[in-house]
């Protein structure tokens, strides 16, 4: 990040979601990247502390751990939400799509298609950082065994995509478990347990097919929602 | 930060504690900030994984919610260990003073007193950034009513001192409980609930003596370990 933007991460403890607060100084033009329902107060909290004028909600994809705290912010606020246009999400404002660029004051945020981990996750690009979702985490990565997860989908977002960008580029993830924060595209090619240079995409869905992990407590109540803007019903 | 520093934020969830690892790209030396014992394996696993080359294990002060890694960190790579000289460990390397500076490559880690929360606790200045222990945290500071703690020392030191730093010099604290991973100098200056500029010292000493907090649940064990630089008795 640089001296003209505004950057917080911020964490859920539940899920051990990370949202992230992005801004262009100059403007004030503020982002959230994929807030969590129940912590909507704190976070707008400080988009009003800082001053800055929140004109985007980006989800990185329709999660299955956690409800968005996107629909709530923009019934507040009035701000566009965005997610994926494959995500067929009716209620949103931005149905986003690969290449597309959302300006943020002067600023531009791309959209990256990074499908895998679910059939629509996108990234979004900021400056020298990367907000890859569930696609890439550190050390790790996203799970690929429901919502048309795809481990050579996964391979491809982040073997042929992710990986070609500056290896300084900040990997600021969707979550982590352990207590990082951030990595670098250098460190994940090198030391991602799963997706490291070494490993070949064979290797890699041999390790995706043995996770054997139990479902989020909450996918059955997170998708319907998140399908409906973070909208219980 | 800047492209030619590495920096990294750890986060151990028992205690809600803040490790910080910076280094100096150049050089590749390294200094650890406040690590857990815990959590040394992980945070050293960082050190090797990024190349850097461990210099320093500093903490802020004598910590009675955690017990430092320092110790266990010189075990295993022979780095030097610093805390406050006032606090009177034996077994640290470099005792700490207010106005020191530890080199880190070709950049400097300057040492500035923060006592208050402890009568020895330290802030650390590197870069943009001030590593602040318990002494001022996210819209909060640590308590003063056990280890020689004082809110008159504490006012002064976040009022005086701390607050006398550029507005947008980011305050990476020791501590966080609700999610929030860093702040700004302006931003406390506005928006501490303790300690913002509308808040004097009379308000301040009420604040700080009606908080009837109880105390950490490690504190008997962990201020004698860490008087012994983390070693269990």
């Amino acid at each position: 990040m640089n001296g003209d933007t505004v950057f917080h991460q911020l964490f859920e403890a539940e899920s051990s979601t990370y949202t992230y607060l992005i801004a262009d100084k100059k403007t004030s033009e503020a982002a959230l990247i994929d807030p969590v329902l129940e912590t909507v107060d704190r976070d707008l909290k400080l988009v009003a502390e800082l001053g800055v004028k929140l004109k985007y909600v980006l989800d990185t994809h329709i999660h299955a751990d956690h409800i968005t705290g996107a629909g709530e912010i923009r019934k507040r606020l009035g701000v566009q939400t965005g997610v994926s246009e494959d995500a067929e999400v009716e209620c949103v404002d931005i149905p986003l799509h690969d290449g597309q660029e959302l300006m943020l004051g002067h600023k531009k945020i791309r959209v990256i298609a990074t499908p895998g981990h679910t059939n629509t996750c996108l990234s979004f690009s900021f400056e020298n950082m990367i907000f890859t979702g569930d696609a890439l985490l550190i050390r790790g990565c996203g799970r690929t065994d429901f919502q048309q997860g795809s481990s050579d989908k996964l391979f491809n977002s982040v073997r042929n995509i992710l990986f070609k960008l500056p290896e300084d580029t900040i990997v600021c993830p969707g979550h982590d478990y352990k207590g990082l924060t951030s990595s670098t595209i250098g460190a994940e090619k090198k030391y991602n347990s799963r997706l490291n240079l070494s490993i070949d995409l064979d290797a890699f869905k041999k390790i995706m097919s043995e996770l054997n992990l139990a479902n989020p407590k909450k996918i059955h109540e997170a998708v319907p929602a998140n399908m409906a803007c973070g909208k219980k019903s």
